[in-house]
């Protein structure tokens, strides 16, 4: 401990006091629920951030408490990153599309004394209410009717503060898993590992931020942290453009008219938006880089993106990793490669960024380490300094003894370290002492000109132990059999990994994030039975 | 002390570990004084650190202890970097263009006990050998006649090494400033430091790091850490092209035959390849960016690049500040500019990556902190994780009691952040109270057809207590007179600010690093006077 260089704390006040400092009227733009719109700026962003501190220690609000946020992407969701951060305090942002019982035990679980939420979603505060007895303050993000609204509450205080602090592994963020199994888990984001991702977002290789980029973030501020964006993006200066909703032609309208550049979502977002422009007969909006994580990419869709001129930023990470893992930035070879070689690596799940060390170990053997050769697949394993080591409350660590996260993804390493995800360790399909990816047989699936969504699983099978079964969604007015699925699988995959069964369902279940909730589908099908 | 994320010290050997495993084949290229060439890449600098870490070892070196080099740009230079440090030592890289008791000084006030050099510095070797008296070993990075050449010293081991832990604020580098006034200061890299440095440079509006880029350095791995180049190129898995001599002819056949993408360097080293590609009749290297430092890059210089296609990367920082305080990125409104502006623009040094905060206050009053409006120029002090606190061996702290490092350089900052330097608080000229920018006198000067160099220093007078004096060393087979400099200034600067005398001089003397130095042409003419 030398103190030849300056003593600096890694904390996210850093991050606010740079971007009103340096890109002082760089704009945040919001669009709100009620179709309004609002234009503030980084000094703005400060300011606010500033009167809320000193609002919640009014309150009563101690360094170290909980305050929870349920609500959309807005300029005022934004200050309250800063504003709890900037007193010592950890902000919980809540996925409002959880089921009951998990909102009501994240709340108490993280004993969140305040809650902060959008008007539109009062009835799950309405409904929630009596069962977080620990809530004390509940303030409405809009003009609330039946509490205190935000800009009131912030309004009666000057801004004369200093922000509080603290050591640089204190907590400033809280998020919960959605849990595909047991009950959700905490994640806490400590101020020095969020000031490292977001450092380490700004690459070239990862999300490319200057001072000329203008970023409309589809990826909520509940899931994951917004994948760090609005850190990094304070720390570029760069321009943000919100918007409540995610109604498709909402968001087209605004990144023509904000000049948008850069975009991040799921899958599923972007889905939207190719179906509204298709609708519409209208291009895409003129993207300069889209990041999409969360599940993957598919094959149409980066090529879709990538003729409109569009780099696709493949990325995945999760909760528990801040949440970036890899991204899928240009490779070295890149200008060389022709169009379809460029898809063909844009569907894997990218490279780690610096931070981040991966490896995989076999599946019946965690001990036993694969080689990174583009061919062994095997359970992946994250290690890093925004990789989670403990989840909130919890007795033991969640990582190995030598300090590995296990992910519960299953995957291929590439020797140029591309990572290729094949599947989650829950649902891969063991058949025969084989492995079968049930990702795989999904995504072959939904090539199926009548197939809108297909999710496979492994069912009890009494000679194979497991064996996969399909189930799919028809895609409106269109007509398929079983046979004519199989059919189409059979130069796509390995012939003994074609499913046994095809059962067509009316709807496939889906968790809060919007991912397929295989737990759910098993548990509907829980009596199905192959025979040999 | 939450430990909720996992536990990752900062410590450089992480980004030798990433580059090897991210980017194991990805070379780099050296060409070597005698012509000769070698590739190695990422895998092999990392192969080599660990084998001269036990070689280290070996000779009883222990962790702390200082290895100097006297060194080239070249791939056994990179290996030392990450040698050095992944043994817990620290690397000393020493200019060898000090004089004789510069370097007699800082070897022995470092208490170097290895010192690694090129065979072109064998005769500084010899010279120097016996004012050393507690150097115990010296390696020559060639294949030395003299002494142990590296390649066998390290060949002599299995690489079979643990990096060595320790603080993440250890020092792992340690640059002296080649001091305008007493003896040269010692600036320690902590590991932290030079992480956050490395991380921060990355970013687009700094070095704009991919796995794309390929960098051939031209400023020296002497000079700053080579301003973090070895340290953010790895965490980006770049490819480095480095060459040991500075022959512009070498460099421009280098940067075509490797397909360089970016290269970095002082104002002199830029102009030399000008003369040379002039001479020869040929373009320009088709470079996509230029990084700039050191000294004030030339108009003329910035637009000859611009024309080119290349981006200006114009930086300020000094040894001091890790080195990089401002860059100059483009800015948000950048495409809309017209040349012209973009040549404003890019004159100005830059402004700070998140991290560096900046102020300037009054040269009569440094308490008083001045507006960033674009028009105060005062004395610029500069505060940060990556910035000195204290220098090697010093028994007080060299910033403010709130802890800001006073830079020595005079400066303005504008609204939007950008710095624009203007001169050094030591050669700042105060004429009856007033200001004069003698940076400002000598850049105008040097506008003028027939001078090659200028400089400019206040000298003592009478009633003004200082007035500008320019020192003009004229363009070869030129004429001009003192008469003819005023006038051709007359339009350029206020009327209070033109000389009261030009003396034409055979030369301007010069730094270790290149510089003006003032205080010689002080020392020589220290019986100037100026008459009333
Ligand atoms: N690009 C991607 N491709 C495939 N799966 C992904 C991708 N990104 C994230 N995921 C999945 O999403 C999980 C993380 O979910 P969550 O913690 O809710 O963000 C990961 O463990 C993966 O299973």
């Amino acid at each position: 401990m030398l103190g030849a260089m300056q003593d600096w704390n890694m904390r996210v006040t850093h991050v606010i006091d740079h971007a009103a400092r340096e890109a002082p009227d760089r704009e945040i733009v919001t669009r709100w629920a009620d179709g309004s719109e609002t234009r503030t700026d980084w000094a703005g962003i400060r300011r606010d951030a500033l009167k809320m501190a000193q609002a919640l220690q009014k309150l009563g609000i101690k360094p170290g408490d909980k305050v929870a946020s349920i609500a959309m992407n807005h300029s005022r969701h934004l200050v309250s990153w800063y504003g709890v951060a900037g007193m010592g305090g950890v902000l919980h942002t809540v996925n409002p599309r959880l089921f009951e019982d998990q909102l009501e035990y994240i709340v108490n679980h993280a004993d969140d004394r305040v809650v902060l939420y959008d008007a539109m979603f009062q009835p799950i505060v309405d409904k929630m209410r009596d069962r977080w007895p620990q809530v004390e303050h509940y303030i409405c993000f809009d003009s609330g009717e039946q509490t205190t609204a935000f800009e009131d509450w912030i309004g009666a205080e000057d801004g004369d503060f200093e922000w509080v602090q603290g050591d640089e592994r204190d907590p400033c963020m809280i998020c919960y898993t959605s849990g595909t199994t047991g009950n959700p888990k905490g994640v806490q984001y400590e101020h020095r590992s969020t000031l490292m991702h977001a450092m380490a977002g700004l690459q070239p290789s990862a999300f490319n931020f200057s001072a000329a980029s203008v970023m409309l973030p589809v990826v909520p501020m509940f899931h994951a942290a917004s994948w760090g964006l609005p850190y990094a993006g304070a720390m570029a200066g760069i321009k943000f453009v919100f918007s409540a909703v995610n109604d498709p032609a909402v968001l087209h309208e605004m990144m023509i008219k904000e000049g948008v550049t850069d975009s991040a979502g799921v899958p599923t977002v972007w889905l939207a938006h190719f179906q509204y422009c298709d609708k519409e007969g209208i291009d895409l909006p003129p993207l300069r880089a889209a990041t999409i994580g969360g599940s993957a990419a598919p094959k149409f869709m980066i090529e879709r993106l990538m003729k409109n001129g569009t780099r696709v930023q493949h990325a995945w990470g999760m909760t528990e990793t801040s949440p970036i893992g890899t991204v899928g930035g240009p490779t070295h070879d890149w200008d060389h490669l022709s169009f379809d070689e460029k898809v063909a690596k844009t569907m894997k799940q990218g490279r780690p960024i610096f931070g981040v060390e991966l490896r995989t170990v076999d599946l019946d053997d965690f001990t036993k380490v694969l080689p990174r050769d583009g061919e062994a697949s095997g359970a992946l394993q994250i290690r890093g300094p925004w990789i989670i080591k403990r989840y909130f409350k919890a007795d033991e660590d969640a990582v190995t003894e030598d300090g590995w996260f296990n992910t519960g993804d299953v995957g291929i390493l590439h020797p140029d370290g591309t990572l290729q995800l094949t599947d989650r360790t829950k649902d891969v399909i063991k058949s025969g002492g084989e492995w079968i990816s049930s990702v795989e047989l999904e995504n072959a699936a939904v090539g199926h000109p009548a197939v809108a969504e297909a999710a496979c699983v492994g069912m009890p099978h009494p000679k194979w132990d497991e064996r996969p079964v399909l189930f799919v969604v028809k895609k409106e007015g269109t007509e398929c059999d079983a046979d004519s699925v199989v059919a189409f699988l059979s130069d796509k995959v390995a012939k003994w990994w074609l499913p046994d069964a095809v059962e067509f369902v009316d709807d496939i279940p889906h968790t809060a994030t919007g991912k397929i909730s295989k737990k759910d589908l098993r548990a509907r099908f829980s009596d199905y039975r192959l025979e040999d």
